[in-house]
């Protein structure tokens, strides 16, 4: 290992970030890479990857791939993920070559719903109550258990709300499992939540911390639609959630930036729904209303550079372009804010094909 | 020429933006054109362009190679400069294929310091006294008429100071005019002005009209170190300066992002030094303290769509970061602020390597 890629030295201006993923995280990470004089080099199975418009480097391969991952790993300074299911696998072979930021065990922890909710609960923070799920009957039984208020969801590998049900009876438990072809599955129990929030955060190499305010987030069909902070978050909240953040991050030894997803409850209090170890959607607006965004800081965090100010200089409300809504973008160009279009071809059903940041004047730092 | 690359229609999301020029300019536009799922595609004869490193194709080329800049004019929807010494016949060979912006008459003109000087009094607008210079006599007898306070420039392909001297009698005039090797120069009367500043502005291929605040502009050794908006200007000077970059634009039927180079003089009074056809660095604030910014901006107005809000939502100071700066780019990176960083390879002295932009509270709309 050469001595730029050795863990101590952060990668100069000029290095090469490897991104492993090639969609609309990793294109606003390959823009943000560029904004500080570094390289991208985008690995990704897709010919038309988003992110390969953008960066000096791509290599088309897939996860599975020891040979291409290890030619795309010698070429790059440092290695990260713009998508939490790449194999974790995948990381720790490129992690001896390379640094590679987050780490397998992080990545591997997050990827398993089961493992992920025990983890959580094991350094004292609450999710809602759940179970493994391992055959048909368990499904059934435990949805009684359960109180007939329960979501059913595979373990691993879903995302926008893919791999998920939402049974009404013992017999739509059952269905689910065997739909979801017997997966490895979890139970969860519905909350009745007030609201959604997330809070978005970034641990240093050198184990430094920062967070940004913590958005309320508005989902339809399992897609975020909305976020908006400060939103409903007391101050008190949005501390809570930094927290809760914050540890997350030192448990893990985390580097780089990841997501919390927060159900807020009517007696205020905060429960952990999900961790995404990567940017995140609910922080795009930090893009404009604050002068590091979540992208930059991610950047920063796995070159081993200095963590950006994570202060809000405005409020702001992200709305998600998805899928036929693009078509509109000549409306949305003529609107007073910032419009992002990811550069994606096809506008499918519940794609999401860029996004609209509004700005206001701050009404509370 | 296919309909979409017809005058009426916008460029729609996914098509290509060709880009004459390679720099931290053209980098800009690249990105700003990414952000907004356009392609970039950069022609320049450098086969290190930084602006490679973040577009989706690239040409190397020389200007001066009509196959290579009409293949690069058949891959893109419009094409457009980052450097306003592009030759005109250069961009009227590709105009002849794909709409171009600005126009090859508003560069000419612009590329000529005696016609753009002419062309500007023409519309009414004040300019330093001024004399085509053809011979070192001239140089020598022109000096002794200014009141021997005057600076020599050439003609054509000057910037950050080359191609000009500040003469302190008549034989260094005279011998100002060989160095130049006999070119074809011009005198000005030497201005004591107050300070600098600029204005940059778009107009749409529809004439619409858009002007960013003006900011105060500190030069040393003629490259710009410092831009400050709103700086010493005051509210009826920022209008002024608005209204000479209107009447510029309409003159010109300019289309794109410009910029008009002004001295504030003691009485108040704003002279026109110098016009910059294409995004200026004096505008790099605005990435940061407007929602479009002048990269945008440009992009939006070459590509015809419509112009976006070049409204400031904080005050701002943008210095550059030149020739061995760079080295310190861990200071900077731990400051609060936006660093930029162009992605150049060698820190020569006077190269511009990157920009730093802090933002405060808006003082003043």
């Amino acid at each position: 290992m050469s001595a730029a890629k050795s863990l101590g030295a952060p990668v100069p201006p000029g290095g090469t970030i490897g991104i492993l993923g090639g969609g609309q995280l990793g294109r606003m990470l390959a823009l943000a890479a560029a904004r500080l004089g570094l390289k991208a080099h985008i690995y990704c199975d897709d010919p038309r990857a988003p992110a390969f418009q953008v960066s000096a480097a791509h290599t088309v391969g897939k996860f599975a791939d020891q040979a291409a991952l290890a030619a795309f790993a010698r070429a790059c300074d440092v290695v990260t993920l713009e998508f939490e299911n790449v194999p974790a696998e995948s990381v720790a072979h490129v992690a001896g070559l390379v640094p590679a930021y987050p780490s397998a065990r992080a990545l591997g922890l997050t990827q398993d719903r089961f493992d992920e909710k025990c983890f959580v609960q094991s350094i004292g923070l609450t999710t809602p109550r759940f179970a493994a799920v391992d055959s048909a009957q368990e499904a059934r039984a435990l949805f009684e258990t359960f109180g007939r208020r329960a979501v059913l969801k595979t373990r691993r590998l879903g995302y926008d709300g893919k791999g998920q049900a939402k049974p009404t009876s013992g017999d739509e438990a059952a269905a689910a499992f065997a739909a979801f072809q017997n997966a490895p599955s979890i139970i969860e129990a519905f909350i009745d939540f007030d609201f959604e929030a997330s809070v978005i955060a970034a641990r240093g190499r050198d184990g430094s911390f920062a967070a940004y305010d913590p958005p309320e987030n508005v989902h339809e069909q399992h897609i975020l639609r909305r976020s908006v902070v400060p939103g409903r978050l007391t101050p008190r909240q949005s501390d809570d959630a930094k927290q809760i953040a914050r540890r997350i991050a030192v448990a893990l030894n985390y580097v780089g930036v990841f997501a919390v997803e927060l159900f807020v409850l009517r007696d205020g209090s905060l429960l952990v729904n999900e961790i995404a170890p990567r940017v995140h959607n609910s922080g795009h607006w930090t893009i404009e209303a604050c002068a590091v965004s979540q992208f930059e800081q991610h950047v920063r965090a796995v070159a081993g550079w200095p963590l950006g100010d994570p202060a809000r200089h405005a409020d702001a409300a992200m709305e998600n372009i998805i899928g036929e809504e693009a078509n509109a973008w000549e409306s949305y160009a003529r609107r007073a804010g910032a419009l992002h279009l990811y550069g994606k071809g096809e506008a499918r059903p519940g794609r999401k094909m860029g996004h609209f940041t509004q700005l206001s004047p701050l009404t509370r730092a």
